[in-house]
């Protein structure tokens, strides 16, 4: 991560001193007018710097006093991570998704419930002006089919992050498809068929289980915590007594936990599936938001290449630069040509224009750069929500570290029904995503998830102290 | 229909003067300057209304001579009709699919096996100008997820054109969808379960074989006809014997037949199935392309309203406006809950930014306009290519006679193997549609589909001059 500008330079050199303890809570940093001087930079490069680390929740500004450093939340306690189901299980809660998903359509609501940035915090603009220049230089993009597997400019540009991102993978064994969701739904028609066992991290992302469901699957929840991710002993063990047929797994940043799963576990996930004739499909879309800044190495890169790989790789732009672009892809492995069979019967071809969009804004050098700021957003954002839900929320509650994305995996006190819960939030202005939508057999029934996806406000505060006031009673 | 423009009421006119017959093939039509001056209008004017006479085939021009009455094709036999399956089949074709589909991506080949338009009948310059103007009016569209049921602007002039169409949609029980092709998929999950028969037309648009195979469900091939498409007596008798889950049906401008189902049978139709308690898929996307102008209600007219009808209607701009937007509908009547469910795991939400510009072009009334000019250019189309193939393909070939669309179903003489023809045609760098892929038995070995979407030309010509030679050998 090499700095462009001074104030990156000023902020990033900062940062690590309140890291390396250098500065401490509650210290004051030197003025502005003074810090210019001493370094011989402008004013508003200071300005800059200081706003980065305001928004990276490392100072605060308080009036007339100047910047201080914060103090750093009280260590919170973890949630507790699940046990391990014993037997695979038919999903069926698709009327508790009907309901938490059509609240999360309105937006008039206070938004904890969507994982989904805030659109200030995506270069939205930016790529509307490269659709906008598209469709004035060509008068027909848009006319043709760009049948499966899409558009080349944009697999290309997929195929060269990949690299960088430490995978392999060749455009040839792309596939775009409407966001990661169709990606998902491609990849489990492509590996499993009605009645077959798709294991999944306990909590598991609820998109999947919706997709379990529907193909009429069965769902096999393997315990993960909130640091490493998906149990894989637990993992190995499940292999050895169920018939598993695939795993869904998100190794860099998990749903709802926030976990990273360590580079040797993945290794051995990799080499352990690979002798178990397993296949993987590896959701890969906060890959780019581990707020260390690193970018873990992929399930993917320790399989194959290509034709070989039993993990097929499902990643979009829908975290990071534009959900409503839907633009997404699969890297099918060994099932590429099934994938391409699936997605042409299931929506034939993706809008080349918005893709197209995307494979500029990724060839312009502009994500690195957009992807650093926001990394230092969210985290600072995670930060303070959770600082918040500590000071407010009851006793007994505890709430997960994550190590990237944006949202927050709180255990309530035992008793609460967090789909109650989601229902008079509601009626209060106020959505969240309860917790028994992330198990095939809606178990943490009083956990929720909370997006932190939403800049800090008075109205978000207010919104987390309404919400503690409803688990209080 | 109602001709907004000078040249345009000469135009029809003229064209009412032939098919009266009161102008007849190989008359001369006036000089250009004696017509305008006869008429007191401009000389463009007439040249415009002549130019128009030419695309739709009616007229020729002969160098130095002048307008002439284009001779009428000499009479074609109608290719014969399917008969019915005795029993529901698996589908199994994906090879033959992937194989021809494969063929379809290339732009350097001769597109008569792709169902769409040439670029130059559609209004994407338009449409790209509003995307383009959206981009710039506002700098979040395209942040967020449009979830279903998708953007209300587009389910709004959905709704209001169908009301013109004869249909009651409500815009609630409407939902957004990756094309027709995605409604498809949605329509055939929700209404039917893997093992369960589908009945289709004979032959069968192939899109939706493929869908049927994917889900695993089973075929009943119905037989239809060129003229009224689907034979309803056929099907009567088929749901007395066959445990038919849903149909799916094009009634209007059928594929490949090109079939417009009478008034009488779809009521019948709608009835029977009510009846019998069994779905109807209603394929719509061609429902503005019938040759005549006429707009045939869909088949979901003669349903009861929303939450009532046992007819699903699914539709999309593919075929009139803009095939690379992706712009798809579906209203799913009693299935709408399930729908939206089904579409939130196979794809979440549709890119809000190209429904909207579609919205806007819907709304803005240069819809009929273009509409009308496109059924003009198609029917031209559509003659010349029949007559040269009628001209020069070698004797028992048939072909049909579409009363609607871009295609044409061709009968070869017995014992041509249309997949091979299929082979040998693109390595001469032709693309056609062999008749198998229309059957889930793979019937219709000696049938092609030749695309008429592409402007008359010296290479298109050729092409169907070099197919001939081909079915010849």
């Amino acid at each position: 991560m090499v700095p462009g500008y001074l104030y990156e330079q000023l902020a990033n050199e900062l940062g690590e001193a309140i890291a390396r303890g250098a500065l401490r809570a509650g210290d004051r940093l030197p003025s502005v007018r003074r810090f210019a001087e001493e370094r011989e930079v402008s004013v508003s490069t200071v300005l800059e710097a200081y706003l980065q680390l305001e928004n990276a929740g490392l100072i605060e500004v308080r009036p007339k006093s100047g910047h201080f450093v914060r103090r750093r939340p009280a260590p919170i306690t973890e949630p507790r991570a699940a046990r391990a189901c014993q037997e695979p299980a038919k999903v069926a809660i698709g009327d508790a998704f009907t309901e938490v998903l059509e609240a999360m359509r309105d937006p008039s609501l206070l938004p904890f419930g969507m994982a989904t940035p805030d659109p200030s915090y995506l270069p939205i603009a930016q790529l509307n002006r490269i659709v906008a220049q598209l469709c004035r230089e060509s008068s027909t993009v848009g006319a043709r089919y760009e049948a499966p597997p899409g558009a080349v400019t944009l697999r290309r540009q997929i195929a060269r992050r990949a690299v960088e991102a430490g995978v392999t993978l060749d455009k040839d064994e792309l596939c775009t498809c409407i966001g990661a969701t169709e990606g998902l739904s491609l990849a489990l028609q492509a590996v499993a068929r009605a009645g077959e066992v798709i294991a999944v991290e306990s909590p598991a992302y609820f998109g999947v289980l919706q997709t379990i469901e529907r193909l009429g699957l069965r769902a096999l929840e393997i315990p993960a915590d909130s640091r490493d991710g998906l149990d894989v002993s637990a993992f190995e063990a499940a292999l050895r007594s169920q018939p598993v047929k695939a795993l869904f797994c998100t190794p860099t940043v998990s749903n709802p936990l926030g976990a990273i799963m360590p580079e040797g576990e993945r290794e051995r996930l990799v080499r352990m599936t690979r002798r178990a004739g397993v296949a993987i499909v590896e959701d890969d879309v906060y890959g780019e938001l581990a707020f260390d800044g690193s970018r873990p190495r992929p399930l993917r890169a320790f399989a194959g290449p290509g034709e070989l790989s039993h993990v097929i790789l499902v990643g979009s732009v829908s975290k990071t630069l534009a959900p409503g672009y839907r633009v997404g892809w699969i890297a099918g492995g060994r099932w590429h040509d099934r994938v391409v069979r699936i997605k042409r019967s299931q929506s034939m071809a993706c809008p080349a224009l918005l893709g197209m969009a995307v494979a500029e804004f990724l060839a312009s050098g502009g994500y690195d750069r957009h992807l650093r700021r926001l990394r230092q957003v969210l985290a600072g954002n995670i930060d303070r929500y959770r600082d918040e839900i500590a000071a407010v929320f009851p006793a007994g509650t505890r709430v997960a570290a994550p190590r990237g994305g944006f949202v927050l995996w709180v255990e309530l006190p035992g008793g609460i029904d967090a789909l109650a819960l989601h229902r008079q939030a509601r009626r209060q202005g106020i959505v969240i995503a309860p917790g028994p939508l992330f198990s095939a057999r809606q178990r943490f029934s009083n956990f929720i998830r909370i997006s932190a996806g939403t800049p800090w406000s008075d109205r978000v505060r207010a919104g987390i102290h309404d919400l503690a006031v409803l688990v209080e009673e």
